[in-house]
């Protein structure tokens, strides 16, 4: 079992510098934007997460070899542990230069080395599960590596492929004939329903516990809302209509001059910055980039609503696969169109987008935060997000499960993130 | 039935006028926060919005005298109707001299003959639903008057008392002999209720439609948290520990200071800015002018949590009566302490203060907006903020009921919020 | 001596209450901006002068009779006195709603009582040189009272006159006859100059000591910039070719959005806020609340430049009469045009408005602050502003003088400012 | 004579490259603060004055080779020239990481080619005044990319140096005996005095008309303020008493929240950040990385004045030796301790520390920017700053000369600026 998790952890770690390949030392230094950290610190804040809740331990065997700058790597490279002491402003990620990169690299390749040392002689549950939260960890920094990436890339005027190939695999999905109609509503049974992870392999704290939510009954799209779909919104003067809004997302409409999704340009036709550089709109994907806001009101122009994270989950359960879904594995790093397909399936629901949902992000029922400084993991970000579910084309398929909750603010939109559409029934 | 109509609006409307007598017309006119708006604003805008969703209908009889300066009225008066379009900026209402008070007395004087003349006709049904919304409207925004006078006048350092007399009302009931002993929790069974407006008398859109949500068993603490109690979680370090609080929360206390609720100055002991100017701060009365992050970092602190708003909701089902509430009907306008009881009584749930609830404010299962501009008035807000149940010492009494659902952003604090303990039954 | 000095005390402090006589007391409460302090704060801050540097000295006689709130006074209305002590915030004097205007209009008659008292006994020349100065001072601000008023009341959108009747006065002048050919280039020879105060009588400190300095010849415009000149400017695009401007001032062009000058507005014509209300703009009237960036500007767009300091005192002395200006007393309040007139004139070099030079407020060679308290008046403000010279429709005449050194940042356009242009003898 | 220029040329663009020498690609990409470019933004701009002034005018021999992203390059690296169109926002130019450091290489050495080649047939007088201003140009960057690379590093938690081999050579001279009686005040006669460019040699446009300036008698101290001077000045409470300061800075020290020059820490002794890293201070070395605030309040502290840009030029005319200065030549990069001397020679003029003057930036009478793009050079950035003069230990030394104009803004620090005192003769 232990030998099993060593290779797992050897996978997920290796990944992660796959990601790294297609960019300078320089690329994944800077940092754009508060939120949008350096690639280099996601290398290092994801080696020194093993270091300092697995490695630190005591009674170790074989005894980790300590890195000699742990001391200031643990203040560069704390992201927002409270218990662990002062850090690095996360508004200034992007000024640490020193270490280099290939520093970091040693880095990584230390704590591997100790932390395979150690899981091939075997660990307790305790220390499994310290390496699996490690794991899970890393994976959201995949995803995090490469929206950050996109983000700070597109800062540049020349907006800059991450890697240029990818513009191909893209185009070759798009020349599949996609069909409008493959959009309905799809009924779903209320009643007294059990949401939340059911305990079979890992999950967060933050989806459980397993618990009973009453729902009547609901409809909900068979697909996600895709670019042809926003234009429409956007040329009905989507962004133009108060109306329409929550008064805070006017207020950001306002104030931050939104007009289109983020990424967007539009001269001659619409454009978008992507992984792959700019590229023209693919009418039928799924639109990407958007904010809760901007979900919200096309729901409003929709004469729709967006689902509960409830509905939601229970509309998942067996529906759809993750399998089938655009995630991360894929390397195509956008979301894609589906085939044309049976109306009352429920399609795409894992992959391509993450799915806002009308759900605001707060504990379950009888949710424990998990002791210690691991504790600070979810619970305390409980304020002002919504839920999102579902998983993206940057999310690795292994990472994504039907309990799965992210969760971010109104008004970001840097992430892969989407809608589908719900309603009540009438 | 208009003629009772006729007699509520007439009391309504002159209890407004009460409120404002302490005050001088610059009193009236400065705004010290956009929070915060002028009480002469108040006056105004609470008689516009009679004017323009009542008086402007067509058709009325008799027809309504004009109002000359109504045009620019409409501009300086709205307070966030999009549909009505352009308006004073919210930022901005302290900066308007003119119209003086003088003339603002006159335009309610003149909109209230208007109004009564009609009312004694008769009115349609439809049209009685307008002048509720208006009466429920005006009584909100006389505990705004009472809330941000108090904002406006802790500003000046001399700290000056809105109603000088006010400090006599409050000594008297102090001396009261109050026992700490009064809080308990008590248990309340969960299973699937009923909750919002039950459609007898009037409730805002956002308390519809009356749905059921399945409650495990919990606990509810029969009092209020007290200022003594509060004491000692400031004592305890509560405002710098980061790990009792929400991460938002934590940014908040320390981009501004927060140390002890607002109004509150420590030096040899404890005073607290009111209405009736400095006042020591009286240990056993309930806690008030904090936010929902402290709120909820104090029950973490408790080892608790706070109540959700269905909990609240179905225990005050019959708990505690509104009739003894400390309302602003009381004229003493700060929370007071309760006489001892028996513990296992839920006490002071209606009056005194707000209580935060854990649950973010958002849309009821199927609820709807009401058309027109009228419908901008709840359901617009549902972002980012929590709700808040029971009433303060500041609202009127007639103005609340059990499915009253109040909200405010989590850092905000000017208003007489305060909080109760809530506990899942293991 | 004293006698005449008790006198102009008397006649002055009456002036300034005659400024306030047209507004009420919410309009003397407001502060807009920073810069823009509430009539009521001019009020008690010149009283609070007199008090603080001339009454509380030990040993007068009579004792003066002490104002009970002398110590809250005392923070609420010094203004930026260091070496007294801690003070009211400077942008939230506008929050000061009690003490109300009857309180100051008493404590401004206790003060004077006083004074006066005292004044008649007879005092020192060292006492009489501070009554002079709190004179002085209290001229600087009847001018502010009305441009801080001005700027005040132009932020309600209905444009409110200070005083209706203005509106004839100004009226009755524009129609006379003007001719633009009053504009012409006079010829000044250079050299060793003597220029500052001459000691007799009152100056402040900042005008001393007289000094040389050297000039090359030059040639200074006979008449100010006209309303008619900027429209010019205006449709030449001088506000949208950035290589007319400083670089700070096309950013500020930029940032503010600046197209016109302060209280402009353009539809089927220029039109002007005023304390008369809104009027339209006179083409022959003298330019007004502009910048430096915007005189410096427009002096390069019609290839010449603003005049030195020095080259502007030289050229005063003897050409222009401060008694044919329109100052304070002509209680027109805005810069008038002039007659038709011998171009070899120069005209208007006081009165009207002040006119921007190139020169920085430094300090001149030699230059002292007066020990004490006083010191702060002029001295520690020598950086960041230019000097305007010449006095402005809102000065009482008594106060100007060729030697008067006014100040304000480059940015700054509230006051009654415009400019005159010089050039270089080729 | 063309022949040597090509010389010039390659020498000085040479240097350029050899500070990049111990820098990483990422050290030269971030930007810390809007003022700080990155190193490589500097190694790009430089080449692309060469590029844009003088390689992109008609008819030149041999046709230089067009750089293929030179339309991409004119955005990214002008850096305020208005003439030439729009730009990358300053604030910016950190979040630049394609094109690559080995790329803006590539980019120097085409343009290098391309110029040199040109040199090398002969060129016009017009021409070669083009090479001189971006050869001046080129060395003004030089120091540019030391102060900015400081800056940047000492963002960096653990305080890198720039060239660890750095402290050695500081060391060795520290070791030297210095006394502290090197400070004494020499007297200068005043007069009609000409300053500004004589027109022998390189000037930049605003050291020009030489001109008559009238001086009063002034005495100027023979030596620079040093470490020890300045840290009697902070035990003192220099930083803490308001009198001591103009308005401005005062406002600056508390926003700030100044208590000791830029880059300096106190412990149990004072530190600073320098390009070896963090080091000791040195006692006897001259004050750096103080603003025109420090400066000035430190004269008044003191009882003396800084001197006018006028005096200091007239007291370096044959005074002090270039030849002698610590300039960047020395590679040194930091101010250092004189040897003991003759009180009353002046010393230390020209290198180490630029020189505060009392003088703001404004035009020599007769002042004429260069027509053209080159001519937003200088002249616009004539507002609120300050001259400084002599040069650093950051700058070329055959890059300045008596009658050259650094001017900062009176708030900045980040350039290694001292002061000397003057005073008046009474």
């Amino acid at each position: 079992m232990s030998e099993t998790l060593a290779q797992r952890f050897e996978s997920i770690r290796q990944q992660t510098l796959a990601l790294a390949k297609p960019l300078s030392e320089a690329d994944m230094t800077i940092q754009a934007a508060d939120f949008a950290s350096p690639g280099k610190w996601h290398l290092a804040h994801t080696t020194w997460f093993f270091e300092e809740f697995f490695l630190k331990q005591p009674g170790l065997h074989p005894q980790p070899i300590a890195w000699p700058d742990s001391e200031a790597y643990r203040f560069l490279f704390n992201s927002y542990y409270e218990s662990i002491g002062n850090r690095q402003s996360q508004s200034k990620r992007g000024l640490i230069t020193r270490p280099g990169l290939a520093e970091i690299l040693d880095y990584r390749q230390a704590v591997n080395e100790s932390v395979i040392d150690i899981l091939k002689r075997g660990i307790s549950p305790e220390q499994t599960e310290i390496i699996e939260i490690g794991l899970q960890h890393e994976q959201q920094h995949q995803e995090l590596f490469l929206t950050d990436t996109l983000y700070n890339l597109a800062q540049n005027p020349l907006l800059p492929a991450y890697e240029v190939s990818l513009a191909d695999s893209k185009a070759s999905i798009d020349r599949q004939a996609i069909s409008k109609q493959g959009n309905a509503m799809v009924r779903f049974e209320g009643g007294l329903k059990l949401i939340g992870h059911d305990g079979q392999g890992f999950g967060f704290d933050n989806e459980y516990p397993r618990h009973r939510v009453f729902l009547e009954p609901f409809q909900l799209a068979s697909a996600l809302i895709t670019n042809e779909d926003w234009i429409a919104f956007i040329q009905d003067g989507g962004y133009e209509n108060p109306l329409l809004w929550l008064s805070d997302g006017w207020k950001t409409v306002q104030t931050e001059g939104w007009k289109m999704p983020l990424y967007w340009q539009h001269d001659d036709g619409y454009r978008c910055m992507s992984l792959a550089g700019q590229q023209p709109i693919s009418l039928k994907a799924p639109v990407c980039h958007i904010s809760f806001f901007e979900a919200d009101a096309f729901a409003r122009w929709a004469g729709k609503r967006l689902p509960t994270e409830a509905e939601w989950e229970v509309a998942a359960d067996g529906q759809s696969s993750i399998a089938d879904g655009n995630f991360a594995e894929s390397r195509i790093y956008s979301p894609q169109p589906t085939a044309p397909a049976d109306n009352t399936l429920i399609k795409q629901m894992f992959g391509d987008v993450w799915e806002w949902t009308a759900s605001p992000y707060i504990a379950y029922p009888g949710f424990r935060a998990k002791p210690g400084a691991v504790g600070e993991y979810n619970g305390k970000f409980m304020n002002g997000q919504y839920v999102l579910r579902g998983g993206s084309c940057a999310t690795p398929a292994s990472h994504i499960r039907p309990s799965y909750r992210n969760f971010f603010y109104p008004h970001q939109r840097w992430q892969f993130s989407g809608l589908r559409l719900a309603e009540n029934v009438s």
